[in-house]
């Protein structure tokens, strides 16, 4: 880079909005995060670094000193900045609690003391609060004295003089009534505020369920606390919808897609290890028929077939529950159905595929009883692939037990077992 | 049910939020679901439909005869409206726009003019507008005689003469400024309006990007058509969030959890089909190696832990990438990068296993030629599955192939020949 091109990048940099530059950075490589960091002021890294990811934030904060970091920090948000306090140690932390004013630092105190993943996690202070008493012009005059409403603000927020939540006060309400009416008589009292420890995948669903753009948060004495917005929340969005997807692969929902070899390298390989210990499984079952197998060779030819028909049956079943499960569409009064249909496609879709299999290997191998045999072993596998894929996620669930990133491995080790098993087992009987 | 239980069932539906019941009725198996319609009041189903996907919504609809469909869809939002009877044959099309007026056909019949899957068919033309030279104050009685802002306004929108969009004027910004001065000083003029013809996901990546409520949407000429709020694009990025996790399954992203056995057989079936040709692919591989396998048992017993172990490696990198591409952060610049890295943790992890599986094959059949088999045709699967997993997404995606779709047979294919033919090919060279 000559200086010329240099200064021109660092000016485009800092001009784009904060959330291109975030997306900028979550799209290059380790090295280039470095520079690209380096040519940003440092003005407004404090604005870019809440748009990064969990694992491109820490990444880059470890980079930083402290005073680096508690100028960078300074000003933002009490949800924004509790999520970036949690990746730093202690010692960075309290310096940049001390660094606050008496008010600051009680709202950040009280949005840490809730987990990351809650909605007292998600919320941020910045809610404008009304008495119901007064009228819509007192209001107006109210909001006159601000020189500007908080970003995302559809809502006023209606309390007591206990702080108590009592209802809404939408802007599209407020600028279509007569100005001489009273808070109460236009306000929405049909909201149920939602609790700070509500689980943050639940307060997506609301939001999505209810088309919110944002949400009173309270405390178990009904108090309001803070508001939620949507903008946080399609985080939250992104992230479950994510999780089944790089689970069922045995990564992280928030898995940094440029993480540097050394990092990516070791969590890939415990799950390989995972892995190689059901391959073994699956020897081990082999292993058992290596006299039948010596006999007629062809078996050995034809054994993965069953196996991995079973294996790709069962993911597509495993995949319709987990997304019914992450959707909370699947609950003990319809799970029964769930199995029972399917029971019935593996068990359609086995014999379907069973004949087209015993037929081309009956003209392969010129052999009728291998083509019985396979035929067989296909129907069974594929009926319990069905029955794992639907009951595994549901018995994992129980558990406590993460279904989307315990369940393919689960399931694969019965499918390759059952299908062995059942394939060089029948064949044993057969050519005994 | 008897009588009183169904008079209650029917009150408490009917009393609900909208996206509750729609919620339940995608949560039903089939019957379920047609008793839950029946209860349903008539004059609420409009407002239900639009919930629901667009699988159960054609299910719900094929059900309905046309006055039912005339009735239940009257008075929707155009952009619900349009999704809807995109769906229906077009004889009901053309009495549905024949029953409406002269002004909300019109509406109707633009929002249908484009493809459901971009900016215009995502719109909706429920927008306030203003004109730049008028003051606040006129603005503030301007509103005041509506009844309602339509919901998620966060915005008015600033048009010229010829319904050109100028800029935006936030409520936030309306509420706080002094009531003589004009639109034009206080408006925001720094918002790209999206036009009619983005496609849907591009539209949900501007609104992720930036923190947006509601965006305009314009036509060649810059002239306002309407917009596009967040809680449309919230099912867009819902769908396509779940694209990867259900493509990489054969399932398509809309699969209803609880479609119908006639339905879920047939679907699947095709995709079991195409995996049973990349088997019988690995089991032509195999069989060119019969005289090999007859000679030593034991590669029969060992060989499936090659081709799991390069198809589950292959498929951790295919995730990877194929996330990574679908949040927009791979491209020509950075893809030289990842494959890179993911050649390296390939290389990296087949060694470190390669060593392991070695070892254990050596003390379990006495055989160290056997173990140096098994760890070369490891270390090469694993390499192989890393480039597989990292290239063909990006080469599919050059050739306008889904990569979540087809990516995962086509690694698996590979894996499974590449590590049958290295694991069987190495056994043949040693044992000649």
């Amino acid at each position: 880079l000559n200086s010329g091109t240099f200064i021109q990048t660092r000016r485009m940099l800092n001009s784009l909005p904060r959330t291109e530059v975030a997306h900028m950075i979550e799209s290059s490589p380790p090295k280039t995060r470095a520079v690209l960091w380096q040519l940003i002021n440092s003005d407004i890294e404090g604005e870019i670094l809440p748009h990064l990811s969990d694992e491109v934030q820490s990444q880059i904060l470890s980079q930083m000193d402290t005073n680096e970091v508690v100028a960078a920090i300074e000003g933002l948000e009490p949800d924004d900045l509790a999520d970036i306090l949690q990746q730093l140690p202690n010692q960075v932390i309290r310096e940049v609690l001390d660094s606050m004013d008496h008010q600051d630092r009680q709202r950040i105190e009280q949005v840490m003391s809730y987990p990351e993943d809650t909605a007292g996690g998600l919320m941020n202070t910045d809610v404008i609060t009304v008495r119901p008493t007064i009228t819509l012009d007192v209001v107006a005059r109210y909001l006159r004295r601000h020189d500007e409403l908080p970003e995302m603000t559809d809502n006023l927020y209606v309390v007591s003089r206990r702080d108590e939540f009592i209802g809404l006060l939408p802007l599209r309400k407020l600028l279509v009534s007569d100005p001489s009416i009273t808070v109460r008589e236009v306000m929405n009292t049909d909201v149920t505020p939602i609790h700070a420890d509500v689980d943050d995948s639940e307060v997506a669903q609301l939001f999505e369920r209810h088309d919110l753009i944002s949400a009173p948060v309270v405390n178990t004495e009904g108090q309001l606390l803070g508001r939620i917005t949507i903008d946080d929340v399609l985080d939250v969005i992104r992230e479950d919808a994510d999780h089944s997807l790089m689970s069922m692969a045995g990564l992280g929902e928030d898995e940094d897609t440029f993480s540097p070899f050394s990092k990516a390298a070791p969590r890939r390989a415990i799950w390989l290890g995972i892995n190689l210990l059901t391959a073994f499984a699956a020897s081990a079952v082999i292993n058992l028929f290596q006299g039948t197998i010596d006999k007629v060779v062809a078996l050995a030819v034809l054994m993965p077939i069953v196996a991995s028909m079973g294996g790709v049956a069962g993911t597509q079943t495993l995949t319709v529950v987990i997304r019914g499960m992450a959707m909370g569409h699947i609950g003990s009064n319809n799970s029964g159905w769930l199995i029972n249909r399917e029971l019935l496609v593996g068990f359609a879709n086995g014999l379907c595929w069973a004949l087209v299999v015993a037929v081309v290997a009956m003209l392969w191998f010129n052999d009728t009883t291998i083509g019985a045999i396979i035929a067989a072993a296909m129907l069974i596998n594929l009926v319990t692939a069905a029955l794992a894929g639907a009951v595994l996620p549901l018995l994992l669930k129980k558990m406590n037990i993460d279904p989307a990133l315990a369940g393919s491995v689960a399931l694969t080790t019965v499918t390759d077992v059952v299908g062995f098993l059942s394939f060089l087992g029948l064949a044993t009987l057969a050519y005994a």
